[in-house]
């Protein structure tokens, strides 16, 4: 953290991987074509909730180009997800791969393999399935209401998926007896997908040995190991998990999917590769959302805007199975004794099962939800107490010593920062001051508006997180990194070979990466928690911190000088003091009576505390009171990240989580009957993404106000955090320009229109 | 080496390879199909030494699904082979992957790219070559003819090599002139071809971030990558080299050939994958043969048979390039300083260029030839005074403290134990006073002859060897070895999963090798000099060594035991004195707050000195005097290996080795017209190798006679062993049937009629 002058680090250097992208030539798992390879499609049901009493797959089998057909008779009796990692209780065990029963519209319940997609999906017509339905809930009420039909027999009962998380800190009682104010407001939230570009595919390969090679678009390529080694009844070393490029994950990708699993058994059968690919509708059906929420919130403040008493409750609905619900349930419920300070503070969280799709780990892991609340909430505050937004964040912002929702203390004054410089660089005082109305567009307000937040890298709830790499430095001078860190597309593998570049002391391009192979990369957690950088970039540098004084004792035998005298640049030794007396890394790998050239290999493991990374996010918004669209014209988004490894890729990360909370906050929810469980809105017709053109003025701006002394250099995640502010600044800016209180996602023109005729009628009534 | 109960080494463990072998589910490189993967051929000269002055690929070029044709105007004019190791001596540098002459015919002179192999073959014959022939040598006496044509414009001139090898100890006049006997022969031999089963082939295929992935059947993937990272000026990083199993390579396949090189090429300029496949008939013209050779050797004896002078001229013929004649040509020199012992030796070795296909590395590497000469004027010298052949040996058999050809001390007595466990096994005694006739087949006269060997593990010129391996320990307690060694399908991973087993207390089953991926394993030398099990196996094992420690560490926290007072056997960790105490090793990696599970690594480094192994072979033969025809009928095999790791496998190498020999000696020889160049066999009709009907009955014996404490529990390689000795003995065994001396082989029928019939005139003549 002390290093001066960075030569790499820091710099947006080329991504070693961007002209294979361009060209398209990059290699994502669909792109993998083998030999006698074999298309699998699974039958889904059209019924929420019910048994299965008879399935007769002897038509489907009987079809020309039809290899084989799994159903709940031909798959292994295992629970399954949760507990991808294996001290994890982030997940849920609450799955089977086939069973009798269905949970909600459009489960898995047979499975085909045939000589080609087309012939596969025609199979899946034939196979007949008689149901016997059972009753059904939809939402978390009907799933709470005593005597509700229950989705599982494991769990705690009560349609619960944990028993709930309770968190209690101070007195609240007291609390809300010293406050001047006390507000109370419930919040909701819809069901966005990550909608990543490449939909979910994975080709299984078998070899004669009974090992299983395994192509997968995960970011937890070790974690889709254990459990198909698990399920399998195989050992760890004959399942090989490789992963190239991806196409996204946004955290949905770290699951355990049925299809990967029926992938695998389906090669088996076949004793032929299979390869089944999501179409965009199966990554709504069977892919993993966001939980949709509710959320009680009632918040005590002093006069001066102090935050007195937080009292608490969140219901996430986890759809038909758990999944990251655990997670999700913990994470959220502990971020809300955070962000603001709060000595007093009583937080209840639980997840609730409905036969709806599954809610899954999403960006912003159950703080979106929580974090939306409380800064709605926190606006509401500062307006009843007339101080400046803003200014009652500054107040409350939680600083140095706080207890961070891990536990951890806080390391630095990054929100603080984050806002100080957003106030400036909006120019927020002169904006809230100005007139709402736009120029010839009488029908148009504007409005502005603040949410904050702040995210953890390696906060995962019951997981000991690890990175792991190893270096090596091969015989001409150019180095390989061995990695299990996913490549989501975020450019996490760019970063990390800068920072082994910097360390080492070699050139950014003499670092070559090699990732996603189970067999012979170093293991790996996988990739969430926005902790690629931050974990596996300190294991890198102390990788490469090594393997450096072993270069430069090479160096030193060579040149005849003390390894202390010698440094390395740019893959240049050179003696300090006689600039004349250097040589290149290449010629340090030459002949040596030390360390031979051929194991110049260093691997370095880090297990991390936690860190955290703040952001203060500050939006125009205008509001079409004819139309009720609102559109997000501007945001200045403040990031702290501790140290920028590659400003355009963190820039990129900002850009793209905006896209996505500007989505959920304005238009995407994907749709369930809450009559019969149906997905109304499985596909980009009808799931409105935000598009380029939709894409407000970001003017992005990376601090590096508060270093962890855990990450390289002081660096901190930034994943998740550009989603989770956007949210709650864009209600607050839609306040400020009409006046009229959302305290729900997505906000769409029809609650608009419906809120502004509410509140014309409540000013009529209240005859101003 | 004082280990008493092996529970996994010394065992023949049911090979990890062997179900995905026997049901072809095994991947060989030709297996590897790429999507829109082309087919490269080669157009090969038909004349033997000639410029080229015209060369037209138009037509070919415009041939319906032709996509590139390369010929020397388009690829990189790099002077490749030699150096396969950057440190090496033991080949030369005198080769362009095309250029604009020929020197043999045969020679690659350009190379297409088309979408089927039958397209590529056809649009070969569409290129138009113009030819101005030069004058050519096609024998090592022409060669050598003052005023001869020059085939290298490299090279010390007079068609040599390399300048001459000469070796000189104490003083040669004088041991001859305290000889009582003295012995002067001219020996020869032919132009064998190690005949693998699976032919030369890879696949090139490069990434958009222009990185060459390449499959090929080699021994030596580092050596792969390091020259084509050379020749195409890409760093190592940018090269990866992949082998999964091979059929066979016997020292030919670690050589850099013509073709790696095109299809590479090819694939760049395509933009799409390449393959290239060896007919069988490019075995043999663009493979490699061992090199024929002449020898003259003089022998001084004293009365009691000791051997008291040696001198000694070999001239190995090249071919057209060098390849490996430097290694050849120093080993094979070298080993005339031992096996026998001898204080006064001058030895000669000349490599010779010629115009014929390339002599490369084979089993045996120059060794094959000196004692096939060695042993047959042993056997002369042991008739003329009178003594036993087999008490002859023992008398001169080097031993502990005697200098090896490699210049380390001999170490324990082998060769004595071999040749004195084989007159015991053999039978020799009665066998030699038996009638030489066979009852009711008149024709048929049998003999027994006796041959010995010495071979180096490690003993490579110039090289300075070295293991590597990296084994990890999963969480469950499955293992993974990462190696370079390459699996030519000599059970080498086999072997080196049972050292690890055995040094870190797990089952076999529990161990997965990954081998044959450059990118990703730690560097190996390759697979030669007999050296995988004895090199590779020693960095295995102490590897798996520290890596037991880290595990034992683990189990003794879990156990609160001491580290000291715990063993583990079988994947059990035991506490000694308490039989109760004890957990499963897949029990010990759950949580540990020492080292973490998932970063139990450990890797093993070994630089060898060098080891020798020793043989005595045994044999029985029986010459049909009416045909000429020999069979050799009985064989007992006595090989020292110092330790066996899998006696299966070793045995499988000693059948193996004594299948070649048999090849060699009696009737496998690549003829080329030594009036034109042109090849007169290559194909298996009309090369004769030994079918298994052609085989002896071999007993073999593997002694731990003289274990090595270089090697793992003192093993030593067995891979070249087994052909050298076979040669001289059935030479031996011949003479003593019909008492005709051969100094040549192949000995075929022709030999043996031309033989007879002039032993009946010399004898006619003589008077008797």
């Amino acid at each position: 953290m002390t290093k001066q002058d960075f030569r790499i680090v820091g710099k947006s250097v080329k991504r070693a991987d961007v002209i294979e992208k361009v060209t398209g030539e990059g290699k994502y798992t669909g792109d993998y074509h083998l030999p006698g390879l074999l298309h699998g499609k699974i039958k889904r049901a059209e019924i929420a909730h019910a048994r299965i009493t008879r399935i007769d797959v002897s038509k489907a089998l009987a079809y020309p180009g039809v290899k084989a057909v799994l159903t709940h008779h031909d798959v292994p009796k295992v629970l399954h997800y949760g507990s991808p990692h294996p001290r994890s209780a982030s997940c849920t065990k609450d799955q089977y791969i086939l069973e009798d029963k269905v949970r909600f519209w459009g489960e898995g319940v047979a499975a085909v393999a045939a000589v080609s997609e087309e012939i596969a999906d025609e199979a899946l017509d034939l196979i007949e399935v008689d149901y016997e339905p059972l009753p059904a809930v939809y939402d978390i009420d009907a799933a709470q209401a005593p005597g509700a039909p229950q989705i599982h027999e494991v769990g705690p009962g009560g349609n619960l998926v944990i028993p709930p998380v309770h968190i209690e800190r101070g007195d609240v009682e007291k609390g809300f007896a010293e406050a001047d104010l006390i507000l109370e407001g419930e919040f909701e939230g819809g069901r966005p997908v990550p909608t990543y570009m490449e939909p979910n595919v994975c080709v299984a390969d078998w070899d004669g040995s009974n090992k299983l090679t395994f192509w997968t678009s995960t970011q937890t390529s070790f974690m889709v190991r254990g459990a198909l080694a698990e399920v399998l009844g195989l050992p760890l070393n004959k399942v090989r998990v490789l992963v190239d490029h991806m196409g996204g994950g946004f955290g949905a990708k770290q699951d355990l999917f049925q299809h990967e699993f029926l992938c695998a058994l389906l090669a088996r059968k076949c004793r032929r590769p299979v390869k089944m690919e999501f179409t965009r509708r199966e990554t709504f059906i069977a892919g993993r959302s966001r939980h949709p929420f509710r959320m009680w919130l009632k918040q005590g403040f002093r006069k001066d805007g102090t935050l007195v008493a937080r009292d608490m409750k969140v219901i996430y609905e986890s759809g038909a199975y758990g999944s990251h619900s655990p997670g999700v349930t913990n994470v959220g419920t502990a971020s809300a004794t955070s962000l603001y300070r709060c000595e007093n503070v009583r937080l209840d969280g639980r997840a609730v099962y409905t036969n709806t799709p599954i809610a899954g780990a999403y960006r912003g892991y159950g703080v979106v939800q929580t974090y939306f609340a409380i800064d709605i909430q926190m606006d509401e505050a500062a307006e009843k107490l007339g101080i400046d937004p803003a200014e009652m964040r500054l107040r409350n912002a939680v600083r140095e010593g706080d207890i961070a929702p891990s536990g951890h203390p806080i390391v630095g004054r990054g929100l603080e920062a984050c806002i100080s410089h957003g106030i400036e660089a909006f120019g927020w005082q002169a904006k809230r001051g100005a007139d709402r109305g736009v120029a010839g567009r009488p029908s148009v307000r504007r409005g502005w508006g603040i949410g904050c937040e702040m995210h953890g890298s390696s906060a995962y709830p019951g997981i000991k997180e690890q990175g792991n790499a190893t270096v090596k430095m091969n015989e001409d001078g150019s180095v390989t990194l061995l990695t299990g860190a996913a490549g989501l597309g975020t450019g996490a593998h760019t970063a990390l070979a800068q920072i082994v570049a910097e360390e080492l002391g070699v050139t950014f391009e003499s670092v070559h990466v090699v990732h996603g192979d189970t067999d012979v990369v170093p293991w790996d957690i996988g990739a969430f928690a926005s902790h690629t950088t931050y974990l596996v970039g300190s294991a890198a540098r102390m990788a490469a911190a090594e393997l450096r004084e072993r270069v430069l004792a090479r160096g030193a035998e060579k040149l005849q000088e003390k390894v202390e005298n010698l440094e390395m640049v740019d893959g240049i030794i050179t003696a300090r003091d006689k600039p004349g007396t250097s040589l290149t890394v290449h010629e340090a790998m030459g002949p040596s009576r030390g360390i031979p050239a051929e194991h110049l290999i260093a691997s370095g493991s880090y297990m991390p505390t936690k860190s955290y990374s703040f952001a203060a996010h500050f939006v125009e918004v205008e509001v079409d009171t004819e139309t009720g669209i609102i559109e997000c014209r501007t945001v200045v988004p403040v990031h702290d990240v501790g140290k920028v490894i590659h400003p355009i890729a963190a820039q990129g990360q900002i850009e793209g989580g905006i896209q996505q909370g500007i989505g959920h906050t304005l238009t995407e929810n994907y749709v369930i009957d809450r009559t019969n469980g149906r997905s109304l809105n499985a596909g980009l017709v009808d799931y409105k993404m935000p598009l380029s053109m939709d894409m407000p003025d970001i003017r992005t701006i990376i601090l590096e106000a508060a270093p962890d002394p855990g990450g390289p250099w002081g660096a901190k995640g930034v994943g998740e955090d550009p989603i989770i502010a956007i949210g709650p600044a864009i209600a607050n800016a839609v306040y400020d320009a009409i006046g009229v209180r959302f305290h729900h996602y997505p906000i769409t023109p029809e609650d608009v229109l419906n809120g502004l005729r509410a509140r014309k009628k409540e000013l009529q009534d209240a005859g101003i």
